[in-house]
């Protein structure tokens, strides 16, 4: 009986696969970036089934020294990957066998590609998990300290992108702090469910060796063996998971980028970002455009793209493996890369932001900033809050015809307002009055903003988000 | 000065809104049913502000009876809601001040409605996620009784929707027990995100009056006041992060759907829905419809588009509060109520599914499900995997061939394709032996499905997921 | 044999359907919405079945005299929807019943609800088409009013929200002009494919009775039924593609409203907004904030979550109706609702914006906006662009440096960069020649405005986008 | 004064390109897919430039020389791309100076970056989109042919996936086609909206240079040049449009891959793919997976994800150009792909396509798939529908319970349920008869469906959908 394919399951084919259709389900092409993976994940898969019996020591002998070879030749990028051969699985499987022999082919005892691949991604996630953890890390550290320099830094507080109430520049930053350190938590909720071992499931129902499960999840660092086989083989949760992770992460650089990209504009040019973060347009010889922040914006489409993606993707699979979820690797692969690649640029940039002090004092100066504290002012004089509301209200609106702010006005243009309001009003009317005033846990006060970096960094240095 | 509007914030305004834009604007249609919420963190407002002496014991206490009288009044139906005030917060503030007079006013000291209505959303989020909670649960359960009582009944195991190896229906079973279980994980961390309290922040920078958070968080059950006032107000994580629980649940729920709706179609008739859970047609009389899961399985997308509306939503909005967040409610509102309704189906309907266990069984018995035994047969008898595979593929093909599945050809016709094949080939071609074999960890055989729904059991009853 | 159930369907079911599945299932909460086209399309469909001797002429008329009566009925607000009754369908054909008797249940003759909720969609959804249509040519039309009115007047133009070149105001807003066009042809490209007829498909194969499907399509103004049957029923292309549509709209809508909010911003102070199109703040009295364009922006999440919502929907669903379908109806309703309320919102509010033009032209003035001009000026003289670059960036620099705009640097600091530049270079540094140099079509120049906004005007007399 | 940077735009900078950030937002690894419509447009902006005096006809032949080279060793693959260049622009304005000195630089005259790469992307796509609509007319060719031959074919039509009425494969096949036919609308339409031209629009503005862009528009094939500048630059409208067209074209290609699925599955047995389109298992021999149909269907994910990618990219961008638009590219480049991959396969595989008529027939047999024949024919005798509804729910709970077809009951059995029931119901009853019934237009009478598939043919041959 003739061999039509020289594919791993050809027996029962009388027809070899289509040219195109070969190249078109193919995954080598992007599932070789987990090939160091699954060289781990093979190694340790032939130790365990060496530890129960089912090879002998010299055959996981021979398989350990012929995959730690090709593990070199992959690193060196001298290793030769092929799309008759599928994807990353065996392709190194191929290359073993060409290398060690008939013991290449035991390697794949007591597992199928469908375990073996979701095994690979959740090692390969798991590491780069620990990398985004760690420039999470760094870009809460210069949030931290840059807000603690600027932890007296006056500037307009924002609602409804109108001037509401000042604020400091500092509790601003840590404002941004607070969003990372959630998404740290999430990214630290979210390993705990990649961190479980699909090995053993085989292709959906387990397998007839005596495999010890316990052993493999041991040498590969997993807490635990996967509980069912079958959810083993077709679970992508933690893939839309770390993507769900990743599009709030986004989000909150986007929100970031927004900012970033207000703060340089001429209109507000309240902070400066170097050079090396900008570049300059090909026919507008003054421009220096926040291409970072604006770019990092633009793609937060990408990542809540690959969630949709993920999501869409696995709606209505029933159990347990099936081809579609060759899918799943490309957005994973390219939401990391995009996750790492904003944080860095982040990272790095944050802490060479340049403040404007005098520029963001200015603005916030103007528009009635210190109206509520007027407001305030009155209620602490008995007047109650809804029709202090009002009083300032109007004379918020004689500013207005005036062209002039609270501060800048008499006593007596305020006193037509109320008659409530003395001499003493002028000191609550302020900027360092203002946010002085908001001493309390989570107030812009200076020296909140000073004790909630502190408390800030002790959780970041124990670990903690 | 005349007031030209009946607005909390008329003060500055000389025209009075658009009838029009006034209905566009409000949200009071929706936010009522924020209301019980909204009042419980006004009575615990009310008891902070007079235990630092902000407001006396006497306007305490009227402001608690005035609210009390108002929540019942709500609970009763019997409040009369205005869209001219907006929404939720001025309503029953509105309706204090007419009860209890000026000191109804004095309520909103040291609040803005940006602190109030997050604390309020936080609130009713987190009393809907214990209903949730509940019912996941319950739907465990249902699952993991399930599954014990058919930890014997074979039925065909599909990859690719092909008959792939004999499974048991418990096995089965148990791979949605653990999809349930990893979505209530996910609910716990989310929980502990939600319960954080924002009351304090009011308007974005903090108050200038004496507040002390902490006291208003231990009455509300909030684990601590959240760290910035800036990101207080505009933080809506919990939100997304619920809504991406809940997309992967109802993923879940999509999958199990589309298996339940496969296993009562005529071609798979494997299970049996009470007619309580079907409907059927108005023009095809014969019809008995899987209506329940249909539903469910569609209603993945409504949970996904939520998810991906507030994701845009919160897309590059810059700090702090702004309108665009009154969108916040309805995606999260109608989650909530898809997932309780799908939940109460679901966990209703799972213990009355009826399994057919002869028809799984000649489905299982058909199909070459037990090829993979013969190939570890093979290996057993000193072939390697590979080669073991290529045999049994031709062995598969002759059958195709010839109408006849492995275990019905007589050991000559296997023996065409390899002479190590003997006369106790024939066991493992059995269902039962198949089953029985995988017999680990996450394994398909009985007695590994027993002990893996007494674990399930255990971690239920200990409150893990 | 007693009937367990008073459903439509109730013939083989044993066990009535459990109270709380009743609810979960039953649609008409929001189906009923579809009454009036359900009607119509119910009279057309008995005119066609008398037409074609189905129905005698008395009993058509009995149907259609009752119909007509149910139809004032649910106008005036006096129908009693019964949930037990499921939908819209079931409900007035119950009614009919209650009303003339045992010829109300010869209606339902060669249809199935499958191909009758398809029809009152596409009847429904046309009419709100037309509606649309007519709101955006109300906007065009303020748009292009505006435009020309302000076609002379100077801003600055941004790329990367860095001041680029002058652009004028009109010209700015015949942008936006033409993201409207664009929507408008789409929704025309949309309604030729929603206004297609599927009644006659029946359930899913037609029917054996003998309809002419030309003359209910010719009663019902679709220009023509449906090609196949299996297509019409499970078809819901239509709503996507209006959702698709839609999505783009509010994409558009919600970049007019960023820059609504950043011009109404102090910072930008380019326009300001009649107060009836804003709000104010609870706390801060001063607050007028832009909430129409913020809410408009946040819409945008709602109706790309539709989208994906219908999208995911329909995903690998098989052929004919399937109950998931049901869900296709909130998300169109609400998408038409949000861009009904938001399309009426901006088409009240464009005419009545408010430029501010001494702030627009001093913005403008500042930021090196003439740069560009003066590399073209060097380019006239003979100078390479890529130098001519060059050259400016370098005079930028000194610009920056010196706190100078070109336009306030003597000849002979100018020249320092280049002894190319002579006397006449300040007539190309103004605002004024600079837009009126770009004069070819699409330019900012007055004139070029002014000839578009002429353009466009015929075109929308024209009924053209 | 030195020069930091090499870049195009470097003369305002102090500072260079920090070389993370040069990487991070180049984008030259995935616009040189640009590289001949960028060399195309160059080619016709010079010949403009030169019609209109700006070049001199020495320098217009020099560049296009030029160019028309560096096209020649593009497509040679040997043009050495260069990630410090930044995009495809720069390389090959870069490149050209190489080649032909100073005048190189001359062609950027009166264009931007801006107005060039949307102009590119635009000739690119209009290109793939003429590739694509080849391949949809090549899939409804194979639809509509396999549906003639198939004409006759009965198979059970399902709705809710139980087996409802019997229809024939062609007409089954015919419905797929009008879906197809839609999506070939929908590109048209998308194709006009593609077909104008941004150049001429420069950066943001136009160009004081005396362009004639209704030269340059004939010369590369645009309908018309766009009509403002600000838009031009901004708009990417078409790549959302083409991304929704592709989001419903891969919904409709993902339910034909669920019925291939569900039709290859043992259960159903309905049809054969040829192994050419198939794939194995690595450890099961016996399995022939529908890979196709699978990846396809898992595919819908990546293409809904870039639609809701490009959507959230562009929401609350303020005009005119943002970097953030670099971000258009990636997911717009991919979904062409993978529409043309998936379009390729199916139009390969569906002629390929063996349907089983003994397995079909058999399925539409069993299931009571002629009760609404049965209705039918009570009210052809004078029963209203909805009785005959009810008599026939009852014969079918008896069919049920007595393991009967409602052909297989004798005459009295039927009798027990209405006694109107006579000798001819038996061939109402029969497969035959309840689909040559259905003769109407849309109808699944093998006649219509022959008429049917000749007016696609039809249709087709006149480049209509």
């Amino acid at each position: 009986m003739s061999k039509p394919t020289n594919q791993s399951w050809g027996g029962r084919f009388s027809e070899p696969t289509d040219a195109f259709v070969a190249r078109f389900t193919a995954s080598v092409d992007f599932d070789q970036r987990l090939a160091q993976h699954d060289i781990r994940g093979s190694i340790a898969h032939a130790t365990m089934l060496a530890r129960v019996g089912v090879l002998s020591d010299a055959e996981r002998d021979a398989i350990v020294a012929g995959l730690g070879e090709i593990a070199e030749e992959i690193a060196r990028g001298e290793f030769a990957w092929s799309v008759p051969l599928e994807d990353v699985h065996m392709n190194i499987e191929a290359r073993l066998t060409d290398k060690i022999g008939i013991t290449g082919k035991k390697l794949h005892t007591g597992r199928s590609r469908n375990d073996q691949v979701a095994t690979d991604i959740r090692l390969y996630l798991r590491d780069e998990i620990d990398i985004v953890d760690a420039e999470l890390g760094r870009l809460r550290e210069g949030l931290i300290e840059l807000a603690n320099r600027e932890a007296d830094t006056i500037m307009p507080g924002f609602t409804h992108l109108q001037t509401a109430q000042p604020v400091t520049f500092g509790h601003h930053l840590l404002a941004w702090q607070e969003m990372v350190a959630r998404d740290q938590q999430r990214l630290a909720d979210c390993r705990r469910r990649v961190n479980v071992m699909p090995l053993g499931a085989a292709a959906l129902a387990g397998t007839t060796y005596p495999i010890d499960r316990h052993v493999t999840a041991e040498l590969l660092g997993f807490e635990r063996p996967a509980e069912n086989s079958l959810d083993a083989v077709s679970d992508r949760d933690f893939a839309i998971e770390f993507t769900a992770f990743a599009s709030l992460l986004l989000m909150h650089l986007s929100r970031m980028s927004e900012e970033l990209v207000l703060w340089t504009s001429a209109q507000f040019d309240f902070i400066d970002l170097p050079d090396r973060f900008c570049t300059g347009s090909s026919i507008m010889p003054q421009k220096k455009n926040p291409d970072v922040p604006e770019l990092v914006r633009g793609k937060s489409g990408r990542v809540y793209g690959h969630l949709m993606s993920l999501l869409t993707l696995m709606k209505s699979q029933p159990l347990a493996y099936n081809k579609d979820n060759q899918e799943d690797k490309e957005p994973l692969f390219d939401t990391l890369d995009t996750v790492k690649g904003c944080l860095r640029a982040f990272a790095d940039m944050i802490p060479a932001i340049q403040a404007k002090p005098d520029n963001m004092r200015e603005a916030a100066r103007r528009g009635f900033s210190t109206a509520t504290d007027l407001a305030d002012y009155l209620v602490r004089k008995g007047v109650a809050f809804r029709d202090a509301h009002e009083i300032v209200g109007q004379s918020v609106a004689y500013g207005i015809e005036q062209g002039k702010d609270l501060s800048d006005m008499r006593l007596d243009e305020l006193r037509q307002f109320s008659d409530t309001i003395g001499d003493d009003v002028f000191e609550v009317l302020t900027l360092e009055g203002s946010v002085a005033a908001r001493n309390h846990i989570g107030g812009t006060a200076p020296d909140q903003v000073r004790a909630a970096a502190q408390r800030a960094r002790d959780d970041l240095a124990r670990g903690q988000s």
